[in-house]
């Protein structure tokens, strides 16, 4: 492939986590990253070093304009997404946003039209679900290995960066929100939520959300920036087995378990219920493990090339951030139901 | 001592707990266990073949009229605590009462007002503040070791027997309920709960409560009876200290982490502040590991005796029922949050 | 099953083991413990307490002639073993010993020529070969699910309880040795062993065994009464599977690893290998959780009426007794191969 | 400090660990990494393209004529490290060699001669005396904490990757002989070893090695390539405090234990010793987490300016290969005792 069949890639922002998207295009025969944006000349220099021919921006718009450029990455602070993406956009680049893809859903829905309209790629970094864990999980409850689904229950915990601009669910819901999303692939009906700040004037720093879908499948979020440990564990139970996926474990992050509960109608009454226990073997997979942001960002091109649809495109950056806005919501007014249309 | 000075002991109810309370006040030697009532013969026949000397009852009222008898313990299904209760302070007993005290806060104060009448001792059995882990975490919090507490956050989920009487707030919650009056000491202020329930016709099986306290300080609960794994973690945050506390672990219950967060006024601008980080070491105190339930025998008996008054007394039992109404009222109408006046 | 059909059962040895095998006995139908012997007083006041039909003797001859005796347990100090059994059957009793079954090697064989003669069973308490994990291990080992089988590596360490009387080894090793004499089947051919006493004139308290068998399966044990945490965990090593047994684990005991390691002559050179690594699931199979002492009563009864023949009889001892002695003699000349016939 | 003044370094070979290095001493200011050699012109290219200053050489005797060099590491399989080094302190340069230092005792005399004769530091790569966790230990070790010490006892398995060239030992003892060696500045008085090797051909992929030293004190080492899981853990015994050093732990990996045994006379008999046990409270320090390497190439840096002594100089290397070539050679003998000058 010659070089100017390459896609050509700009990064705005370079702070924790676009270096990463740098390296991973980077390593991309097909593609080319070709301009970087940073307000900090520091972090410029940083990418200089490494990456001698890349071209260097203190402005987006000056970086929009350099030529051989197909596609861009915003990888700054929420409340700067829309703009930035929309001006990407506006300038006929396909787009790939950091999570959440926007500060709200008004954001959200005009970035999607604008993209259809501008038929250009529009994809939001839900990395998670480009791991080997959550792939697999997505496997067997698609396949019906778990039955019904019962419940998703997460916690999230840590001593966290504490951030001034959003609260702990903006930062950290958001992760779950987009492995439900792809997971279950169902709409959210309503969410409560309740939280706290335990600094006077910063925003909430832990969390609570439970999130109702239609039937009796349930999510529950429990997200703290104030923990002593770090925890990343989920537990989705079905009918027929339930998993265990923790996120910190090195090597056996899914477990899954042939366990469960049935109800058999009595033979004395019709109205009670015998209610019986089933545990059986454990089993953990072996998982792909593949960096995840690798495996994002060749789908990233496939679907540039046309060859497949985001699997976390408009849509998915939808759902995910009405949860959060309803979560926010709710949250200040301690617990009460917002309900999502 | 004689015989004749020993507290007369009657038990109701020898289910599952029933036998452990039996077992521990048999082994004290001021107190002696004089009648079981229990409404199945084949339970009866077990207690005779390890207790020969004791009393048998399926009548609860005909055990009152039994002589020598100075106390009763009640340890039936919930429903059926006040009835029993109430009965054995009319009969003039002391009375020991399973947790949760009665089923709502009006048979609670009315249970109160007829042992103060009566003069006699009611104690409900909190076990586990009589744990060296929950003592050693009352002492913690009250000489401030922690600083001031922000948040109490405990999962206690399994594979559960499920109860079709209660639902599993009723069953589970009372346990952190219990621990959180002992060791803060706090009055809540208000409830929002959400649940569902897995099984047509059940009441609910999961269940996520969150406690809103003066302050900041603020409470969650996660119950669930249908979790592939047994947890039972509970961390405590405080502004110079946390806590892991968990009550699986066998011999490393309780972790006292040196962690922390906090602010101070930037230089640059009044409105912004610097959120600073301490990790310091770990401790792990070793931990009185004597039978909960046989302090709390003891506790009771020398309540009995004017030497104490009980720990987990009427107005213990009264805190905790209004939180579990409280929740059932709020999950019905999912999160909506109730008041505790 | 009337009374007169019973096996009637003496225990000597009330200490701190011999309880539960009464316990076990009592449980089971077509046995009546009918006699306990013990030198101290104060240990018979307890059983009598608990089981108050119990004839109680403080001499064994004397126990040993009362009616209705069939079998015999022997739970008391190793060095009494042979005494006590030998008596036992002397007086045409069954006889069960605690492990190990006797102080040496010589002694094993005069009570298996012994029981022999008389043709009563011998069998020796080698509890955990009845328990439901190494049951379940001896079936993947011998379905050959691990294909050849490389290494047994067992780490069985604590704060413990030191003996005046044996070393660490006769200690603990014993459990090891009667795991793999079960499990493997296999006769030892040498051993290797070093250990030290950290306190004056004590036996030695820390052990490490390396056990040779013919081909290339080697066991070793590590030992250890002066270790801060309790450890007993057991790597097994197969050319196809491997075999994490952690006792401690309360619920998740076996772990069975498809993973291994396989070399193939170089295409560029037939002296050399080229080694690849296979790492797939894991599996973690639920296991029967029946007390293994319930087990192995029942089945103490069935070699009693001949339906079975002892899965621990006097071979089985033979066999560990004879490692336990060649260790011992290893360990006093630091590591020298001790060879077994 | 201008350029003139850094310390001119050249690496011989870049495979695994070599590029650390690299990194590591090209962050130090006063360092300069002017030369690379290796054999492979791929990996050269990779050192290019992060470092473009670096000259490369495919040949160590041209690097080392090159102007500027002061230092030489040398990173390079074990058979081949004295002849680099010779070479390296022949032309005069200070020497940093990967571990082990040597292939035999004879070597490192050599090499330790020599590097007194030319007056130039001779260092070997123990990293982990340069962890925050083994620095520690020592600091605990040395003043007094843990009391006398009685065992150091280390397992060191996993699905490791065969070499073709050295052993087990050689490949894992050296990290815990190199421990050993800085921690309690013993020498070690014999060796017995035993090992098997499951492939035909290749060098042992099992050992179990037992040091003696004077006193009471053992250690001991279970290495293992061909184990299911990864376990790098360390039991440290003394006679007031016990220790647990678990590497694989993200953040707790050294744990204290306020527990012994002590044993007092009997009133009853001379001969006779009451043996107590202590247990205590458990603490795990928060640990420096500077990248050890990062601080190794520094001291080493430190010791070329004659600032320090090498904390692991020629005599820690010469130390840890006594024992390499001593459990060599005992595991030929299956366990002989080897005993060391």
């Amino acid at each position: 492939m010659s070089a100017i069949e390459k896609v050509g890639i700009g990064i705005v922002g370079c702070g924790y986590w676009g270096p990463n998207l740098l390296r991973n295009f980077a390593e991309l025969d097909d593609a080319c990253v070709r301009g970087v944006c940073d307000l900090s000349p520091k972090r410029l220099a940083v990418v200089q070093r490494r990456y001698p021919g890349v071209a260097l921006f203190t402005s987006c718009e000056e970086m929009l304009r350099m030529p051989g450029l197909d596609a861009v990455c915003v990888v700054t602070p929420v409340k700067t997404h829309f703009k930035l993406a929309k001006a990407a956009l506006d300038a006929g680049k396909h787009v790939f946003v950091e999570k959440p893809i926007a500060s709200n859903v008004r954001e959200v829905r005009q970035l999607m039209d604008l993209a259809a309209k501008r038929q250009r790629v529009l994809m939001v970094d839900h990395t998670f679900i480009y791991t080997g864990a959550v792939r697999r999980i997505k496997e067997l409850v698609t396949r019906g290995e778990l039955g019904e689904i019962h419940y998703y229950d997460s916690t999230r915990v840590n001593l966290g960066l504490f951030q001034h601009d959003v609260n702990v669910v903006w930062d950290l819901a958001i992760h779950d929100l987009a492995i439900m999303e792809f997971v279950f692939g169902k709409q959210p009906r309503a969410v409560s939520a309740t939280g706290m700040s335990h600094l006077a004037g910063q925003p909430e720093n832990i969390a609570f959300l439970t999130i109702f879908y239609d039937g009796n499948f349930v999510a529950h979020l429990n997200l703290n920036w104030l923990a002593p440990v770090k925890v990343r564990r989920t537990l989705i139970g079905g009918s027929r087995k339930m998993i265990v996926y923790d996120d910190i474990e090195p090597s056996e992050k899914l477990k899954i378990y042939d366990r469960g509960i049935f109800a058999t109608p009595s033979q004395e009454s019709i109205y009670q219920m015998l209610i019986s226990y089933r545990t059986g073997d454990v089993w953990v997979p072996k998982l792909d493990t593949t960096e995840a942001l690798a495996i994002e960002a060749r789908h990233f091109l496939d679907c540039i090339a046309g060859k497949a649809k985001p699997l976390s495109g408009g849509e998915a950056g939808l759902t995910t951030v009405k949860i959060l806005e309803a979560a926010s919501k709710s949250m200040k007014a301690r617990g009460k139901l917002v309900k999502l249309s």
